[in-house]
């Protein structure tokens, strides 16, 4: 069993990292807070005996030999966070992982298969898109090239970020050789807690759109220009941004539908704006649903462009279709749980995580650990230190019987 | 007669400061451009003889002697702009101002009563709100502390703005001492070019309501909080931003309703906002019905508020009833401009200027020239050089009447 202090003891010193009011962190990919974060985590994994590598795009692995050498069974997930971000999201899952090397140390175990704890980066997507863009790079998905040109949002280049942090390391991309994945992660949504389960065993992930819309209008003067004659790029923003809550209810299902950005230009008072850069999030477990839902988000674009006469053109910021676990791994984790006599319930995942990727290459899966009112991306992002526990205890597990 | 190509050279000239892409203006008030901007104003002020005052709100007055001493006929505008601004809006009644002084200069008239060129401190309402702000403390009717502790939208303040560009004066504020008042403008509205006719007699001005909404919701996880959970601060303000579309239709007459700023935190791809700033430009030249849309547009808020669980509070940013223009004066710009042969038409303008504030203490008018299509507040606001010249002509003929 591993040590429930211990772990939150290391989730509490990371998060002084970037932390921000309210018990938050703010520790977006590749800013001064992330190499905060990193530098930490790095200086833990040696302090533990891992021999640490770090690749082409930030990504940092540090293994703990086997008895045999071969493929890595990895524990992974994430340390960046969004900018109103908690202390569980992703940070969990590499704590729990540095864990459970803790307490193979002490007890002296060594596995047959070398045990591996990753973090990934940009995995939130909010600085970069697309999310995960770290563990795409790391199964060979997503060309190294391309993603070192990868614009933030603030205008830096992700490759010089990397550098600049100094995390643009010499390890190859693309031929992970590991033997299987499992990333424990709170659920960020409100079922598991709502329904009294410790445990979640991830079935998948739900498919993830995001798309970029850039709307050219006029601008104009507010008190002057009759309203007919606007080409209001504000305007045709929002009535996108509604479109998108009443499209959520009519797909139905579990759709869901997120305007999370919308900067207007220039921005004042009494000027219709000119221009309006704006996000949506559609997500479906459905492929076929989720690709309905794109379809008439476009088509109403179309509409509202036409109508208000402004030019609306679109960027895909990424798109993945939803994900299934490994059968068997997910079934391990339902079992393991049971045997703890840890309540547990099988469930997709709303959010979007690099097992997903992982799971392109080699058999992966997760577990959940109830989020408190399914609160995440949220300063008041909470999981109870008994559930942290429970959850890290089924990781030790799992991982053992991964490694043997 | 003026000198149209003088008059012309100085617009030019003031607009390279301060100067945009596609020949536009972004001269801030108070911004190192406004300060450019007044420096060179000031300066042909002083080559053209008129002894200069600056006042405690940065108001600067130029003013050329008359037979005898008294209160000033006073032409006057603002030279401070939006950041999408055109060369004209404001500029021009400056300009025209001092292309009448050259005129009677090199003429060698001097009139009965002193004659006064004007521009005064933040007149777009873009950086500071309220609008006019200047010339409302010129006329006595907002303490010039207050004025001085005025936010702008960047975070400074306007005392501050003021001594950092050097425009804080001696002179005191809140007893004009102005005989009467007469503002040469563009008209930025579509109606005199449409119709055919050169010469605006500009009755009044419509009321405008300005509106800052903050809405405050809870940030959230884009992917995994399911809709009908969500508190988001976005949603309300598309919401109502699209609203006050319709209410300017329900209203009827000549309502406009405006959103032309909206920022969202952390405007982030996956992140629910937890809170919107928005601003909502309500106008119309009926008081009854202006009050009827802030009604129904308050109302709106409320419902959403309730409907999607946020937190909605408003401030009024800026708030003018309607105003009418000296009957006599107003007959007047149409009688010469027909003297002249020039088609004029009586209209009231959609936008605020500093005449509606200087018309609380004299007798106050303004003459209109035609926008070319209509578009103000955009780089490509433009007035055909005969009709800046034909405007001024009649400023001149007025001033002449007005200072005998
Ligand atoms: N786990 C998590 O919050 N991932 C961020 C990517 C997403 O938006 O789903
Ligand atoms: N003339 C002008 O554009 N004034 C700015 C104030 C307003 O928004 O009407």
């Amino acid at each position: 069993r591993i040590n429930g202090e211990r772990l939150s003891w290391r989730l509490a010193e990371l998060a002084t990292k970037g932390a921000i009011e309210g018990g938050g962190v703010a520790r977006l990919a590749l800013s001064d807070a992330d190499r905060q974060g990193r530098d930490l985590v790095v200086s833990w994994m040696k302090e533990l005996g891992l021999a640490v590598t770090i690749d082409g795009v930030g990504n940092v692995v540090g293994v703990r030999a086997g008895r045999e050498d071969g493929p890595l069974v990895m524990a992974g997930s994430h340390i960046d966070t969004v900018a109103t971000g908690g202390r569980y999201d992703g940070n969990l899952g590499v704590m729990a992982g540095l864990e459970v090397i803790a307490t193979l140390n002490e007890a002296g175990i060594v596995t047959r298969r070398p045990l591996a704890v990753a973090f990934f980066t940009n995995e939130e997507g909010s600085r970069f898109q697309p999310d995960m863009l770290g563990s795409l790079v790391y199964v060979g998905d997503l060309p190294l090239t391309q993603a070192l040109a990868t614009p933030a949002i603030d205008g830096a280049r992700l490759g010089d970020e990397l550098t600049r942090i100094g995390y643009a390391g010499p390890a190859p991309v693309g031929k992970p050789g590991v033997h299987s994945y499992v990333e424990l992660h709170v659920e960020q949504g409100p079922v598991l807690e709502a329904e009294g389960f410790t445990i979640g065993a991830v079935e998948g992930v739900q498919g993830i759109s995001w798309t970029e819309f850039t709307i050219s209008g006029q601008s104009n003067h507010a008190g002057t220009t009759p309203m007919r004659l606007r080409h209001d790029a504000g305007y045709a923003a929002a009535e996108i941004a509604t479109f998108a809550r009443r499209l959520a209810r009519e797909i139905g299902g579990n759709q869901v539908a997120t305007v999370g950005a919308l900067t207007l230009s220039p921005n004042l008072v009494n000027v219709v704006a000119d221009r309006a850069l704006m996000t949506v999030d559609l997500r479906n477990t459905d492929e076929a649903r989720l690709q309905e839902a794109e379809k008439r988000l476009f088509a109403f674009a179309d509409e509202i462009a036409a109508s208000e006469g402004v030019e609306i053109t679109r960027r895909t910021l990424a798109r993945f279709e939803p994900v299934a676990f490994s059968a068997p791994l997910v079934a391990r984790v339902e079992a393991i749980a049971r045997e703890f006599d840890l309540p547990v319930k099988r469930l997709p995942s709303g959010a979007g995580h690099d097992a997903q990727m992982l799971a392109r290459v080699c058999p992966a899966c997760m577990i959940f650990v109830p989020s408190v009112k399914g609160i995440s991306h949220n300063v008041k992002e909470y999981t109870a230190p008994d559930d942290l526990t429970a959850g890290a205890d089924v990781l030790l597990r799992l991982l053992l019987e991964m490694a043997e």
